[in-house]
């Protein structure tokens, strides 16, 4: 087990232990009897006192996630069951790898992914359109128009870069952004996140400085971290990122890669302006330091087309960017396409080599299938469309049934509703209470990189069903007006007793 | 640009800069005019003395890789043309870009396939099968089935673990070796490349000990060397890689992991013992050592079958099991499975869920529906007969027409035969020759972690026309007799002139 001891963070080091145990227990990485390394072991490996780690292992027993037995050690808790017997075997003989350190920072995507919040009836958790909004059967159709007349497709070699014919469909449909691209200019990768990370392993080492907006989509907080990287968070308002704060941080920290996802932002569905984009440029520039521009939600806007890409903008080379499949066909496909100028493409592709010698060539016959019919631009106004009108849905009835202490964003795209609370709410709370009633939304808190706020959750208004929608909504507006009243009145009782 | 220097390699440093400046002008990571950093920058950045790099890049110009132009600096060399102009102007603007530090080691993966060695008619270099020797139109047929039935596979949602059918179906698939296997064991990956960075970038960071074979495949030191790792060899022979030093070495060295591909070794094509096996076994499980055994030819056999597997002999959960679909069917899909026990598999999980959140659902529902209809022990059956004579041919062939000097390996299984030369000659000059007749091969030296052979090379059977297999072998034959007939009469000339 690796536990990342961050001495300089101002968070006491016996916390730290404590989160990061907690973490892996309810992420799955520590399972229920495993043996924790001994306090002795634990102490040596991380280079603090057994003091702190005995104070870390004396809460984490307090809060019910271990238990230790004096003689034995210390265990991951579990329910005394049937099947305890058979498990403890198991684990006698590999507790060894217990000790076995990896280089996981975090893996809060797993965890999400992992622990079931997108489990439910209500689900507002997941930034993904619905599949019964997707055209999975004229993709198939197309798609087996093209198989039965080339069989030989499934086992033709792909290179590293991406299939050559897609590549070319996917430059024709950035030129209206970036005119003069071409095929060689785009590296086809398994989706965003594939992105983000090709970009992380080529060019983010220990130490070097990251800027992410807080807050700002999870998947990219475990990567950067996954790396070493020093990650430093910029605020972000209604005109996207703040460039005036991180001109100033700049100052001391000057950016080696800025991660930005400027366009219906996950998770706030805020767009940056034209002039910061422009301003952000500059900064980079005079740094010379990258962008990374992740823009999955471009295509999906509900009034007019949204600002242009920065990398449209820069003329000096500074951006990477990334579109996604995920967004507005199904995350299953995990495709997407990355361009880069100068010398950062072909370092990129070397990444992408060593990750994993290319993308496969099925999903990007399929989605190539359906591009070329012409059918992609027809589904993308219909499924605006569909998801303006439930997006309207949404703020009406927030409008009607929310509870007054709370407020949200209009995103005019995307697929998401940035809900905010009282600063003393806690909507990883609010959230056990929600899944009581088979509702899920993404607690906001994940979502910071540095300093967590906890008092925000996003509602995705995209991957349920219709008729589920309107009453998910009615039924979470309940549960937070009754989630504020109890928490109402446990504060007021803390005065009174205290008074 | 990042240059790892190794102080205390025994490598010169002004060896080690010339080194990795010719691989990246050679893979096209610097491109023809690319502007490389000033002396004075490139020593301050190493750490090294300007007289380093000097020396350098004296030697860079004098091979011919760059031209050094009094004033305006060192660019890599180009040929003068009419594109130069506009060439210059976008090199100019992104000329900075060079100046960003990057964390690849090398990519000899890459450069192998960017460099396109895997060009020409009598294709020996790729241990992949000839598209007309899969089952492509099968394939094709079943899932066009199934896509036919439920067009809905196409947006569904994958966990990142995988399909559950798919890993379903591998569980079953993977019940001979290992009786206990269920789905909950297996991580759908893509490709085998993909498990091996898993795993590394999981367990491997820098100073980590990984022993590899050497040879070995290039893919895994890409890797194990883009995580910083100590990287060490262990020679093998015919019955695999020599446990008997692996252990003495580790006495000084305890492994954290040891990287094997056992069965029908890439490059060799040997076969590691079942005695060889355990005592590996036992190595690790002494050293808490995890064992990577990486599987992609263990049914391609034409006598007997192979030994079993290490991890079914592992009672430990020392090892991490891969068993790749890019050799029994095409690489093009980028599948493959990887097996671990204990509180490896999750966390492996959640670093696959950090690189790109799962694999694509499309080829898994590809092969799931081939692996379904039972064709694909059919398939296997035919294909090793297929195999097995092509064998035969290319045996009889080098046997009838090869120069007396060279010797070669008599495989059992997989798809390539090693050969090889004495020790004064270069396959990376006879791959010179051997290209300007359209033959390709792969030179045994970039399958080498450490100490470099230079005196082998791996020719491959399975990815070339069936005519073209005579013909090829005769014409390389000829090459190599010209080849070593030259050589001998230079090294000849050299003595006498020197007498």
């Amino acid at each position: 087990m690796h536990i990342e001891i961050k001495r300089y963070s101002g968070i006491p080091l016996a916390k730290q232990v404590v989160q990061t145990i907690t973490d892996r227990i309810e992420s799955g990485l520590l399972k229920e009897g495993d043996k924790l390394p001994s306090v002795r072991q634990l102490a040596s490996t991380l280079q603090v006192s057994q003091v702190t780690v005995s104070k870390a292992y004396s809460q984490l027993e307090q809060r019910g996630f271990i238990e230790c037995v004096q003689g034995r050690g210390s265990f991951v808790y579990r329910e005394k069951s049937a099947n305890s017997l058979n498990q403890e075997k198991i684990n006698s003989s590999t507790a060894w790898q217990l000790e076995t350190i990896d280089y996981l920072s975090r893996a809060q995507m797993w965890r999400q992914y992992h622990a079931g919040i997108m489990n439910g009836t209500y689900t507002f958790d997941s930034a993904i359109v619905h599949k019964k909004l997707l055209p999975s059967e004229e993709i198939s159709k197309e798609f087996i128009r093209e198989l039965q007349q080339a069989p030989d497709m499934l086992v033709n070699y792909a290179p590293a870069q991406g299939d050559l014919q897609f590549r070319t469909a996917l430059a024709k449909s950035f030129k209206e952004q970036d005119p003069n691209i071409t095929c060689d200019d785009i590296l086809v990768i398994n989706g965003a996140q594939q992105g983000i990370d090709l970009v992380a392993r080529t060019f983010i080492g220990p130490g070097d400085i990251v800027y992410l907006e807080a807050p700002t989509y999870t998947g990219a907080i475990d990567i950067f971290l996954s790396r070493g990287a020093k990650v430093l968070s910029v605020p972000a308002d209604e005109e996207g990122m703040r460039v005036d704060i991180l001109t100033k941080m700049s100052d001391k920290f000057p950016p080696k890669l800025i991660y930005t996802n400027p366009t219906f932002h996950n998770p706030t569905g805020n767009v940056m302006s034209t002039r910061r984009r422009i301003e952000l440029l500059e900064l980079a520039e005079s740094y010379h330091s990258l962008i990374l521009e992740d823009d999955p939600f471009r295509d999906i806007y509900f009034a007019q087309s949204p600002p242009p890409t920065i990398k449209s903008l820069d003329e000096h080379g500074s951006v990477i960017y990334i579109k996604s499949f995920s967004k507005m066909l199904s995350p299953s496909f995990r495709l997407a396409a990355l361009s880069a100028s100068g010398t950062l493409l072909p370092r990129l592709i070397a990444a992408k080599t060593i990750s994993d010698l290319g993308s496969s060539l099925l999903p990007q016959k399929a989605i190539l299938a359906y591009m070329v019919s012409g059918r992609l631009n027809k589904h993308l106004k219909k499924l605006n469309h569909t998801l303006q009108a439930r997006r309207d849905t949404a703020l009406e009835l927030l409008q009607q049934y929310a509870p007054a202490e709370i407020s949200w964003t209009k995103p005019q795209g995307g697929l998401s509703i940035w809900i905010t609370f009282p600063v003393w709410v806690n909507t990883n709370d609010l959230l056990l209470e929600a899944q009581k009633q088979q509702i899920t939304f993404l607690p906001g808190s994940i979502t910071y990189a540095v300093q967590p706020e906890y008092h925000h959750l996003r509602l995705s208004f995209s991957n349920i069903e219709e008729q589920d929608l309107r009453k998910g909504i009615i039924i979470l507006c309940q549960i937070m007006k009754q989630f504020l009243a109890q928490k109402k009145t446990a504060v007021n009782c803390k005065m009174k007793c205290n008074t």
